[in-house]
């Protein structure tokens, strides 16, 4: 079975000309990112991607996470590669340096997490969940929380969860009716039962730490009633010791689709006297701190969207070059080729390559410019940045999963009857694919969130900026007519127009019918995303003909110039269509009467 | 767990409305169809799917087929269900009256076809490969097997499998290297592996008769060399009796992403001293007659795309209805309400309604084609039929699975969380829709024939006339302007456009540059599906108005224009994008040498 191979040249690029590394790395706090020590960090991980996760992830999915007792033992393999994991300092890359962490760019940490997502999704979501949990409690924990618990989690020797859910209470988070009892040394007992804990029990770590949402006695109903708690499995005592085992217990663990080796747990909270838990924050802000942990996991989940694209990608071009089948196209009676030579199984693969290229050029762009919002010396500059970061999560989120999905599955049917053979690995990356659209909110969830909180309440302000942005690269792209550029070119105005002309509609029909509004969310979603990522390709296009004009022989710039010419003729191609369906589409969704369903 | 409810309103509505079951019963040999007896199969049909099939999908896929010592052993029930399946003469439905089928027409055969597909997927494989085995022998079999073999499996006493694929040939056919050897008392010994046997091997029946391709020694190389054996797991007395066990076994079955409880055998014939087979038709003509079986086959699977997203939307709109989460949008504080009033979610309901209605028309219409072009007196009509059948069954095959699978995978995210959870039955149907993409021919492979066979080969002619015919119903259209019939003839019509320009393309590209026009296959593929699917809903779109306009109250009406004014706004809206893919996309395609992939 083929390893993951990390793409170290496309990330390169990517982060260099597209996410412009140098500039992040002048920000204050970032100066350690030169482009030496970056390439330093890129190749290492790359090495321990091939080499200890990517061979775990088959025999990790076929043997699966069991539960027994309350306890999760993870597949064979798991436990040591969670330790040489920790010891090589890889969770604390982008942590604070204040708790031990690297202080890198989030840029650069995207790109290493990245492969971690392709070599291993299940693995990968440990720490996935565990920075999460650090974002939250470096930002809103008292110094007291801080210091018993950040540094272990840092270094990976304690690991974090996000206890969100419940059986009623899904997407709803207003629905949340687990229980926080005051005690009188200041801490709380926590009632109540969560489910969907993404490594909520696992044998990796010595200790875990949950942050749970629960309403206190006198917490308002709904969302303004909702806090938020530290509650460890196991105590900690003063000395930074483990005490006593807490009252959190996993009672079961599902049966999934796929990540079968990311164990996902039913929690019960309390069931004996009581968990013990400590407030984050202030009483009744829990979602507001909530949402610190949703936007960077969201964003985390977009990149399992790339990874997947990347990782059905090789699988199946290796697959393509090894298998032969029937002769070329057109050529009776010569010798059989190699699939890859047939223009179908091309088609594919250039879906699967330009999905995985675009996909990541906008995700490490939008991490860029979450560093540049953190760290920027000029206010405006931070508050535009955020803006952008903003309105992108969403479809980084969305449209990048999606993707990941679609590609998959196209993966897949590379392979032809070897595909849908469990063995061959091709059906591991599409079960696997799954979850990301869905978990830290569906699809749906995220395009509500684009065309309502990040759209329709800045009246598309940001949105139109980017537009704008768009349009100047048209400008650039003008001046470089003749062959593919011309082609994206040609089609990146097009998408730009019904970007344009969709969101417009958007926004002006949110305010007045947000119903029809609504029925367009996940359309514009995809269309933000392909145009979106298209403009992203369309730089790249322009930056690797100018390299080309240098005198540069890298392949590299012939390739990405012919994958962004495919992504433009085959997915750019896509948005008038999309916009159509967006503005009027609206009656075909809203008509059918519900018992006529 | 919800059980499957054959969609009976709209399957008569089908059949009668627009696959003519009328005049497909004014066939010689069709007498029998009445409306009456037509309405009386399928309500019985919808009463075994649901109370006898539908129960067994679920467990079946998770207890699975099981091989052990050559033998396979099917999950509980099944051999039970088998059995009533037999007894209530469900095989012979659409077989000869000659060898005691009930003769009926194929587009009745089709609807309760898809019902068993719906139901339960893997069940269904065994009568579908026993059918398409029946039906080669009954068209090129001698007379001697046909008395030997036929109206046991018509019957469903005995069932019949197709081993076509070998390590080394996959779709390549050319590539088969089973061998034949000619035996002094005409029959011949089989030696060689085959994979992907369907039903290869199962306890359901007490004989499995094989329909194998070898070559034998005087045979020509590639596909000019190829002959078809019957080849009986139990050898065949003179007086119907089963003689001596064939050497003709089950040497393992595949581990797959779904249809579990299809047994996909990997079969060894002549391993110790030879299987016995016996010629079908002539020497090398194997491959003809092998295609005789899949056309029939293709048709098949066609519909299990069809049955796919039929069962996925109604899982996900009972889900939908029973769900409640969130507040009605635009509205603060209001009660929690069923997820199926958020715009969103009626936008995936919508889509998986509206494709499942599309694919079950234009199938349905197809099968009756088949009909009329078997059994019409005129033998222009005959042809002219079958010319439409033989364009369409690549799309019905092609186009219906990519949409069971799209579907399906809607149908997942419908569920949210939970439909990541395997036991919410959504997951099943998605990994179980997967294999109607690849068995039977690849899309990629269906595309082939298609642009090749299918339209090259006779300058488009065929899918001239087919648009022809779309313009005709576009002039009807015409007249009935003002609301969603207004809106579903401008869409329709853009789709018409974009579907000839992109025909016209093709079939002028294909003799100048195969490879140009073999890179746009499955995109046009696609595109004749939407439009095709288009076509069949504004047919219906039309005839309801007509029938709302004759003052039936029946609300079916109003929810099919509903559900044809969503297609149109919503599918065929990507056509003019997917035929400009087609047309100016191709450098995309070939453009990136193998070495850089």
């Amino acid at each position: 079975m083929s390893e993951y191979i990390a793409p170290l040249r496309d990330m390169q690029f990517v982060l260099q000309e597209l996410a412009g590394l140098e500039r992040v790395a002048e920000l204050p706090g970032c100066e350690e990112a030169t482009p030496d020590l970056v390439d330093a960090v890129l190749e290492e991980a790359a090495r321990f991607a091939t080499e200890i996760l990517s061979p775990l992830n088959w025999p990790g999915d076929q043997e699966g996470a069991r539960w027994h007792d309350k306890m999760v033992t993870m597949p064979a393999g798991f436990k040591e590669a969670y330790r040489m994991f920790t010891d090589g300092g890889w969770p604390a890359l982008a942590c604070e340096p204040e708790w031990g962490g690297q202080g890198l760019p989030k840029v650069v940490a995207a790109a290493v997490a990245e492969m971690w997502k392709s070599a291993n999704h299940s693995f990968s979501l440990c720490p996935l969940l565990t920075a999460g949990a650090i974002e939250a409690l470096v930002l809103t924990g008292s110094d007291q929380l801080k210091a018993t618990y950040l540094e272990k989690m840092v270094s990976g020797q304690w690991s974090g969860t996000m206890n969100l859910t419940e059986p009623s209470a899904g997407s709803d988070l207003a629905a949340v009716r687990t229980r926080a009892e005051p005690q009188a040394d200041g801490s709380y007992l926590i009632f109540g039962q969560k489910i969907f804990i993404t490594y909520g029990e696992h044998d990796l770590t010595e200790n875990i730490i949950h942050l749970v949402l629960a309403r206190t006695p006198t917490a308002p109903e709904g969302v303004k009633g909702i806090s938020l708690f530290v509650v460890p499995k196991f105590m900690v005592n003063d000395d930074g010791s483990l005490g006593d085992r807490n009252d959190a217990y996993c009672v079961s663990i599902e049966h999934k689709l796929g990540i079968h080796a990311s164990p996902t747990a039913i929690m019960a909270f309390g069931d004996h006297r009581g968990a013990v838990g400590y407030l984050v924050g202030e009483e009744n802000r829990g979602l507001e701190y909530m949402f610190i942990m949703m936007n960077a996991a969201r964003f985390g989940v977009g990149l399992e969207g790339v990874a997947a694209c990347e990782r059905a990608y090789q699988r199946a071009r290796d697959y393509a070059r090894e298998r032969v089948q029937c002769t070329d196209i057109g050529v009776r009676g010569g010798p059989k080729v190699a699939i890859i030579k047939h223009p179908d199984v091309r088609r594919m693969l250039m879906t699967m390559r330009s999905r995985a290229e675009a996909t990541r050029a906008l995700a490490y762009v939008v991490a860029a410019a979450h560093d540049t919002a953190l760290r920027h010396p000029d206010v405006a500059e931070r508050k535009r940045q955020q803006a952008f970061v903003d309105l992108m999560i969403p479809v980084v989120k969305g449209w990048s999963t999606e993707s990941g999905v679609s590609i998959a599955s196209i993966g897949v049917q590379v392979h032809g009857g070897m595909g849908y053979v469990e063995e061959t690995g091709a059906a591991q990356h599409l079960r696997d694919a799954q979850i990301s659209t869905i978990y830290e909110g569906t699809t749906g969830i995220q395009a509500n969130d684009l065309i309502g909180r990040k759209m329709a309440r800045e009246n598309g302000a940001t949105l139109k900026a980017v537009i704008e942005e768009m349009r100047a690269l048209d400008a650039d792209l003008a001046g470089r007519e003749g062959g593919h550029l011309a082609a994206i070119r040609s089609r990146f105005r097009a998408g730009i127009d019904a970007l344009a002309v969709a969101g417009e509609w958007l926004v002006t029909t949110y305010g007045v019918d947000v119903r029809a509004a609504s029925a367009g969310a996940v359309p514009f979603l995809m269309l933000l995303g392909i145009v979106a990522g298209g403009w992203q390709m369309a730089r790249a296009g322009l930056i690797a003909q100018a390299k080309i004009d240098a005198g540069d022989s890298d392949p590299f710039y012939a390739a990405k110039i012919i994958t962004a010419r495919f992504y433009a003729d085959h997915v750019l191609s896509q948005a008038a269509g999309l916009a159509s369906s967006i503005t009027e589409g609206v009656e075909g969704v809203n008509a059918l009467p519900e018992d006529l369903f």
